[in-house]
């Protein structure tokens, strides 16, 4: 079982390789046959091969970041995070993401569910 | 399928009966046939009687608040919530909790589960 730290550390890297880009380091922290649905309602994304597709497509297109404590529980853990884009000249958009995670016993991210909503998207001034 | 207002609502709501030990009020916002695993990976408490009964033991002990924006997608939503109570003379204990609940079409609530966990217990200044 992953211990609550090496969950932390996992969801660091992960907002760290998403702001980077690096849609290869991201879908490694994934089992192969994990699933992604981002955000809640959307089809659900399975598989590694099918996950790095999603991520070429998303991954650098948001600076992301924690902006709060990481709840892990066991093999589950609840994280709150910020999605931040450049929304035209001085406007920023902002996001308001929850993701939710299970991982296996190598503490590979075996799902992740986003919660965020296109009604909860703001922007603001940069 | 209810709206994101009518979720944020349920949820202040359920703060609100949570911190004033109303465990009837809460227990009215659930489905009867609603589960709820409060924390994750506690045993599942199903159907509306165990779910009374539950909050009859935890309902008051502790005062629960929303700390940032309800994400609500569809018929689901994740919650930062902080629970306080006091410590001793001067003292308080803070526990940062998700929760996720899912909703039926009524708006209540179908299933509740509790992201936090002991390692995440902070004992504070009052």
């Amino acid at each position: 079982m992953p211990s609550p730290q090496q969950i932390r550390e996992t969801m660091e890297r992960y907002v760290k390789l998403m702001s980077a880009g690096d849609a290869d380091g991201i879908a490694a922290l994934y089992r192969d046959d994990a699933t992604l649905e981002d955000p809640i309602g959307a089809p659900l994304v399975r598989g590694k091969a099918a996950i790095l597709d999603w991520y070429r497509k998303s991954a650098g297109k948001v600076k992301l970041e924690i902006t709060g404590p990481v709840r892990a529980c066991g093999r589950e853990a609840a994280t709150p995070l910020q999605a931040r884009a450049p929304a035209g000249p001085g406007k920023l958009t902002l996001i308001d993401i929850i993701d939710v995670m299970s991982f296996d016993d190598d503490g590979r991210i075996a799902s992740m569910r986003a919660f965020w909503s296109a009604d909860a998207i703001r922007v603001v001034d940069a």
